[in-house]
C-alpha cells in the first residue's frame, strides 16, 4: 500500500512525526510525507491558485521516508502529492495528528480534515486524526490507533467516499474509556472580537472565540470526548439536502424567474 | 429585514455591486455590505486566527448602504459582521455574485459558498449566488433572481439550516430555459501541475486544473447549467454519513484499541 501522510501543523510537527514512526514500520506500506512547510491551522479547504507552490524535498532523521514540504495549504499538499510528486496514486491518505480537536461543525474550518476531504474527492480512502489537546502531548497512542483502525476498516466494507474523522482524548492510555462511533456534534462557540487601534489609527480585530458547553446530541463526537472515548465519525461529502429537493418542488421558482424577466424588460423598455 | 451582503471577489467587485443595487431598493430591507478587501477566491472555509483582521469603513457612490472591508476571508467577514460590526444579527446573508460557477464538489473550495456556510452555522438563512462565466458579465438578472428566490423561499418553510446555492448561466435573459431544483454534481477535474524552476534553482508548481465533462447525475447542478437552466441546490451542513454509523457497529474498534494498548504496554515493559 502506498500511504500518504500529511497534516496542517507543518511538516516537522510532532503529531506528523508520530504518524510516520508508526506507519513506516509496516512492511506492506510504502510511506511518503507531503505536508505544508508551515502551520496552516483553520485553513479550511483553501487551495492556492494565484501564486505558485514552492516545493522542497525533506528528509527525516533516522528515517528512509521521503518527504516534500509544500508552501501551501493541506488541500494543496494532497493535490500536489497525487498529481505531481508521488510515484503512483496513494491507497491511503492519513492526515494529522492534529494538535487540538476537530469536532462537530469545526470540521469545516479544519485544515487536517480538509486534507482528508481532498483525498476523498480524489477517490482515495482517507483518515483525519486529532489529539484533543491544545498543547503538544503524547501522540503515540493516536498514531497507533490510526493504524489499527485502518486495518480493521479494510477488513470490512470501507467505501472510498467515506472518510474517517478520529479524535483522541489527551489521556494516559489506561484512562481511555473505549471507542465510540459517532456523528458530528454542534460545537457551540462564543465568537468574540477584540477591537484594537494600530499606531496609525487604523482599526483591527482579533478573533477570540472560545468553545462553550452547549446542548449536544448524545451520540455525537463532542459527547464521546467528554466521556473519555475515542470518537470515530464517518464523514461523507454530499452536501445536498435531498429532503429539501423534494420539498422545494412546491416553490414557484418559475414564477420567481418570470418576475425577474418582466423587471428586466421594464428596465429595457 | 437586516440583509448582509458579502462575497469572495472583493468588496468593490461588480457582482457584489449588482446585489447591492437590487437589495437596497427593497423598502423592508436594511442592507449592509461586509466583504473581503481583496479577492479571496478558492479560500474555502478558511478563517484567520494568527493575525488580526484590518477593518475599514467604505461607502459606495450614489448609495446610502454602509459597508466595511475586511482584510480576511469570506468566513471572517461574516463572523466579524455578525459578531462585531452590524447593529443586530442579520436575517439574511447573501453571498456573491461570484464570477464563475460554484457547482458540485467545488463548493468545498468556494469562498462564496463558505460565506453562506458561515451564515448557516450562525443560524442565519443564507444564499450563495454565482454567475457561471469566467469573466465579468451581466450580473443584473442573477441579482434580481436572488431577491425573488428569497421572497418565494420565505413564503414557504425555508429552514435556517439549509442554504441555497444558486448558479446562473451567463446568457441573455430570453435564453434562460428555466429554473431547476438540483443536487450537487460531481464536477470532474483534470488536475495538472506546471513544474518550474526559479532563478535560484528552487522548484515550484502552478496548479492548472481544468474542469472536464464527465458523467454527472441527470438531476445535478452541473447538468442544469448545461441545459441553460438556473440551478438552485439546497445545501445542509451535516457531513455525518449516518448509514455508515450503523454499518460500522460491526467493526471491532474495541479490539483495535486493545491492540494499541498492548503495544504501548510492550513498549513500556
Amino acid at each position: 500500500m502506498l500511504v500518504l501522510l500529511t497534516n496542517d501543523d507543518g511538516i516537522f510537527a510532532p503529531g506528523l512525526r508520530a504518524l510516520r514512526e508508526i506507519w513506516e514500520r509496516q512492511e506492506d506500506c510504502e510511506v511518503y510525507v507531503v505536508a505544508p512547510a508551515e502551520e496552516r491551522s483553520a485553513s479550511g479547504h483553501a487551495i492556492t491558485l494565484f501564486r505558485p507552490l514552492m516545493v522542497e524535498e525533506v528528509t527525516f532523521p533516522g528515517s528512509l521516508v521521503k518527504g516534500w514540504s509544500v508552501g501551501g495549504n493541506p488541500a494543496d499538499a494532497v493535490k500536489l502529492a497525487v498529481g505531481a510528486l508521488l510515484p503512483r496514486p496513494p491507497d491511503l491518505v492519513i492526515s494529522g495528528i492534529n494538535r487540538g480537536p476537530n469536532l462537530g461543525s469545526d470540521v469545516f474550518y479544519s485544515g487536517t480534515v480538509s486534507a482528508a476531504i481532498e483525498g476523498t474527492i480524489l477517490g482515495i480512502r482517507s483518515v483525519a486524526v486529532s489529539l484533543a489537546a491544545y498543547e503538544d502531548g503524547e501522540y503515540g497512542l493516536a498514531a497507533r490507533f490510526s493504524h489499527h483502525l485502518v486495518r480493521e476498516a479494510l477488513r470490512h466494507k470501507w467505501p472510498p467516499g467515506v472518510l474517517l474523522n478520529v479524535n483522541v482524548p489527551p489521556l494516559e492510555p489506561e484512562e481511555i474509556a473505549g471507542v465510540a462511533i459517532t456523528r458530528l456534534g454542534v460545537r457551540h462557540y462564543r465568537n468574540m472580537f477584540d477591537r484594537r487601534v494600530d499606531p496609525r489609527g487604523r482599526v483591527y480585530y482579533w478573533l477570540t472565540g472560545e468553545a462553550v458547553d452547549g446542548e449536544e446530541p448524545e451520540d455525537s463526537d463532542v459527547m464521546a470526548l467528554r466521556q473519555n472515548l475515542i470518537s470515530v465519525t464517518p464523514v461523507h461529502l454530499d452536501l445536498t439536502h435531498h429532503g429539501m429537493v423534494q420539498t422545494m418542488a412546491s416553490w414557484d421558482l418559475t414564477g420567481a424567474l418570470q418576475r425577474c424577466l418582466q423587471a428586466e424588460n421594464n428596465r429595457a423598455g
